[in-house]
């Protein structure tokens, strides 16, 4: 599933999967299974299923399970039973807060899907290609919260999209309004998720939490890092979320103001060559180029983009001139690869290649 | 299939639909089946309709197809071929134009659903209740054009749920900027219209020339009429629009800025007992309240509320403040019923009660 | 929603319904909102919902639900909280069989949805048009059991609808054989039932436990009733299940042999005007005809054909001869309204102008 | 997309595709992109077509389409205008008769998808897992036709899914009565297709001219090549085919009966290690194993299964008693890829691999 790019085959370093047996710890399991730098060692997931085998213990969603992860024995989401220096957490919100915190203090370096630590100011919440260099909010959060490991985390799956096909134009022109209007997939609720006679045939106006973390998380994620804190980007936000029938692929209509008028051809530019700040080209999953600008009237389309860059890019389409403000766009990438568990992988490459990882 | 109200049982004025085999014609044939002021008596089509039983020269969509309109032969859209005085028009709009204005040169009473006339000076948009009163434009078309019929148009089907919406806060606290986005339903694309492989798990984030009509035609509905013309609405409106795989029922999520701020309590004082300026509730389909506001979280859905009024009420909901501008909120109306077949029905309605319809 | 047919106003007889929470209880809500022979007094539910207003304890899925029924306080299920002589029951399985043996014990009778007690020698398992004489057993169940009340059961959804497209075909010539492959709308799982993840642009070649009540239901429907007892038909089944992203309706293909061989037009004849062997003439929701015949190639489709009869007549299509056996048919039924509440509510009819209800 | 296998690199034949712009032939171009053996030389489509870039005269409907297959100027459909030795040919059956006779009386191999010529006693129908043996007919076909070239057609796409899943078991113990009833993917009615306002959430029981084609061809696929004619199997079958709201792959539900009474067990090891009496191990696309029986109960499914094998085998699944016949079973098929375009490469490979294609 993944390339391999990256240096020569060395020893690959142990992680873990905690949640492992929901949507998004599925995502992990199947991104992981052919990492060239991590070895996917330990599932662990709730006391319900420790002890159980993983492929009994998880109602698995798509393509084949490898047999021998299916053998393998899930363990409980505690520091003491899990040994792997890098963990990636796909626990929910109502128990990550704590089981995060307790593998940071004891080492480990977690790589967070939750929204618990996303918005602390010592804690990275990182799109390496829009701000890679917010990691360095690591040696912060060590020294205040004396721990050995730490947490790293990636943004609400929309606030991703948005930010990944937004970030070529806030770098060069500043954005100070946005408008959004999202439609997000049923994938994006987890499993089993939204119920099929809520949603066959129809439109949900509305998806619980959501709205209020896309006005702030974008902010953080554009934000600026200055010595030891992240400045927020001063963008006035607002954003309607919408749950649409489509398996995966959140799409994110929005309208923007700039700190001074662009034409269309000077945003076309922004997006040429873009690859963001950072030099990613030695990580294995980091997409080339990782915003896809296209200039066809009707895409990006869910079905047909979602995969983009194996998922991991985002397609961005029908930028144009705004009536009110600056610009128009619509942008769709993969809410549980780029929005969720590839995100959390990317960044481990990222902190892996600055050799900032635990060592086994 | 509508409901009974108004006047006593009088003789029904004879009607014609003209493109009777398409999607929105079998609405009309569909909603004229039972009326108690107007009785259906000729179905015209194209030239390869014409002289077919209307059974076999359409494919009928949904429901059943009365005996004796199946076996009703087909005639041709042509002044010279039908005798009724009043003619709906579910014309494609590259027919529309000659056709439309040869039915009102020749004493016809047109209700257009076609695009062609709708920004015309001298042509009424209207929504009963939003702006009936410009129904006294067709003083100055007969006038301007020596016609001794007319035409009055009703506007594209997402203007018309917008507008609806939007009407009673307009009425009250004048909207200055609109932010629209749309999420459309299938059969406001016609039949055969989209293809399931283009829409199947799939969004669309564009409809040919749609967003334009949105942008121009608010502003007409909403507008002021003064002596013999309309003056636009000064409202900014930036629209994008999306295709969802919805059968039924154009969704439309709006950010509004009015002319001075005011408050939730006061935007949903607006909609309290709201009617519209015009007094309908002797017009038989005219829906009552025309726009529900619903205070649940999830709400609208297209599924759920479009039949609503019969297809012909509007329901807003998550009416909410708006982080840049004043208020957030969504809409959603049938859109072959109120925003094609239906709200022609209702002008015409309209125009019978005030005694501007021509005699048979 | 019901039409009123039926014996002038009388004082209408007092109902329960049991699980009213759920989504057949809130089918049982719908369709008893307005009808005239039964009045909706009591709505039941387990103890989590018991003792809170109806409003609150369901998630009301469809339409609006009516105010004093929004307000209604939950009783819990239990003979001593009810005083209705006649509960529709929704129950699950789980509960259903406990549940229901004490309200018939009490008195009280149960028309149950539940599989419990459906192929019980002394319990009826009945459609009226099919095998309304079947409840004849109720006077055997109360010998047997000692109970005051009594349980009358209908059918599973899917086996509802073959029976009742099949009984003009058996009844004139015997069935001897019986290929059914069905393909079964998401409503009949219940709510939150099939996630949506699972189903969206998807089929599942299994319903657990379905294909077993299929093979066994069809024959007690469909046998006879001899002194105290139901023979089966001698029926040989092969029914194979599948869940399609349909919201209402199930769809059955089916091959069927005969007693001996009968062209497509003897069949035809079959059809036309039967109505069953009871007079159901004078029930508010028997629907005339129960099951239609088409002969247009496409239908039934559940979508366009659902809501015939208001969701209680089968529409049968595609009657032609079968290569190997002697005809091939498809058949559609609405399956919570015809295959679950509905149905219930036609038994509960039947048994009231039989007089065979308990008296309040 | 492709994967290599087969001999090292040698110069790849230069091959041709014939309707190219529609759906069928789409699916060719994305598939022979890359392939080892064939070079995807010249593009060919109707008049109306030839002279444009393909990129333009196309609406390419999935993924990216290559750039300089999109600059390639689409030629006409005549074997002037062809160089190419090998054409695959993606005609609608209206005009293929006429043109692929035309190509193979000049000298090209021909392998269609069109129903024209399958069931000519002299053209081979060849699925080349079930009857590869059958291409001996070329050399009849050549004889009494007098042609130069030759012309191949694989089977209607759900007769491909369910030949082969049958296969396995018609080997070993000789299949007597079929009962088969489809559910069937969009994409196999092209595009545009069905119609978006047709098929979402509903289910058609009716595809046009489908099931006679299931009923013949199934038996001469599954026929005995018996010197130079095929003897049909004597299979009685009945075919059922519905349309269901699924994006590719088609799903058939079976009832088998066989020549004597063989126990699930038996079945069961007739599909272990079946690949098929031709030894295709060299062959680039051919899928290993080429049908995969699955014994999760709710498997097969289309979004789930429809890529096994890069969408060249098929998955068997719910294998089980029939309780009339002996074994009921579903497969799932990709009909785009394996019933179609996949399918045809699949024949070319195996004729090029025994030395039957003419040279360039």
């Amino acid at each position: 599933m993944i390339a391999r790019r990256g240096p020569a085959r060395r020893p690959r370093v142990p992680v873990a999967v905690l949640g492992a047996t929901g949507a998004v710890g599925q995502t992990f399991v199947r991104l992981l299974a052919d990492h060239p730098w991590f070895e996917l060692r330990e599932l662990a997931a709730s006391e319900r299923s420790a002890g159980r085998p993983y492929g009994e213990a998880t109602r698995w969603l798509e393509g084949t399970l490898p047999a021998d992860t299916a053998t393998s024995t899930v363990v409980a989401c505690d520091p003491g039973h899990v040994r792997s220096p890098i963990v990636f957490s796909a626990l929910d919100s109502s128990v990550a807060g704590e089981i995060e915190g307790a593998f940071a203090r004891a080492g480990h370096m977690v790589l967070s899907n939750a929204r618990n630590f996303r918005m602390d100011a010592d804690v990275p919440l990182v799109i390496p290609e829009v701000n890679g260099d917010h990691l360095a909010l690591l040696a912060t959060q060590r020294a205040m919260r004396g721990w050995s490991g730490g947490i790293v985390t990636n943004a609400n799956c929309a606030a991703t999209v948005a930010a990944l096909a937004l970030a070529p134009l806030h770098e060069r022109f500043r954005i100070k309004q946005l408008f959004l209007v999202t439609m997000q997939a049923v994938s994006g609720a987890g499993y089993p998720g939204v119920p099929s006679l809520d949603i066959l045939g129809n439109v949900i106006p509305w998806i619980k939490d959501e709205e209020p973390k896309l006005e702030t998380e974008l902010c953080k994620l554009l934000g600026a890092l200055e010595s030891d804190t992240v400045r927020m980007a001063p963008i006035a936000i607002s954003a309607q979320t919408n749950r649409v029938p489509v398996e995966h692929g959140h799409m994110v209509c929005m309208s923007v103001k700039l700190e001074e008028r662009v034409s269309v051809e000077q945003a076309r530019a922004a997006y040429a060559g873009w690859t963001g700040r950072q030099d990613l080209s030695r990580l294995p999953t980091a997409p080339r180029p990782p915003v896809i600008l296209r200039n066809d009237d009707d895409r990006p389309q869910p079905r047909r983009d979602v995969d983009t860059g194996r998922g991991m890019a985002v397609v961005v389409g029908r930028l144009r001139e705004d009536p009110i403000l600056d610009l128009r766009l619509v942008a769709l990438g993969h809410n549980t690869v780029r929005g969720a568990a590839g995100g959390s992988i990317l960044n481990a490459e990222l902190l892996h290649e600055r050799g900032e990882l635990p060592l086994p």
